[in-house]
């Protein structure tokens, strides 16, 4: 009953989903990022400063952020899939120019569309 | 091709799961808390202050962990569950005595042994 876990191709899917939401982030490709989000009312996103609920509130906060200091390096990756639909993707991370290690959380989806972050949390360790 | 969102059944299965979650934490019930966490080396958590990969290495915390100062008030709670067998659970929290907003994520899947947490993310609000 509990799901296959890593299956070959879903992990594949995934680890690319989340390679060029990575990319899009860093590059502040704000339509990307915004694509890559599941378009609810129940999506949501806890960041370092803020906490947003829906996908308009994150889409609105993208559109106004500055596109600076966005440049990080991945320190340590985990992506888990379960069954076919539903992942995992964690990360540690270091910003150019930061001390902190931050942390970033995302539950990824199987939708109509691709796959979506349905919620995430990025952190930075205290 | 998108799951069904907030199924009512499971929605309530899982409501159901985070109070026992809710309430083991702020009592320190250890044994609850270990029983809730999937027993995988793909569990991770990333606490306010420590990265935690593993389930053996997430329960060896909450061994040594000081079982004071755990009382907190939930803010808002926002569940959602994607077909039979995932779930989100997230939450804004107060700790007792702390001015400061937390938030913990979590991922949940139906396991053979019933719900579980895959993943998890606590955090406060810089």
């Amino acid at each position: 009953m509990t799901p296959e876990i890593n299956i070959p191709a879903v992990l594949a899917e995934v680890q690319e989903a989340f390679a060029r939401y990575e990319d899009a982030l860093v590059h502040n490709k704000v339509e990307v990022l915004d694509e890559l989000f599941w378009n609810s009312s129940h999506t949501l996103r806890y960041g370092a400063t803020e906490n947003l609920y829906g996908y308009d509130a994150i889409r609105a906060f993208r559109a106004g952020r500055p596109a600076v200091g966005l440049m990080r390096e991945l320190l340590r990756t985990e992506i888990t899939t379960y069954g076919t639909d539903f992942a995992t993707a964690n990360c540690e991370f270091r910003r150019e120019g930061s001390a902190k290690t931050g942390r970033q959380s995302q539950t990824w989806m199987r939708t109509a569309q691709g796959w979506r972050v349905v919620s995430a949390h990025v952190s930075l360790l205290s």
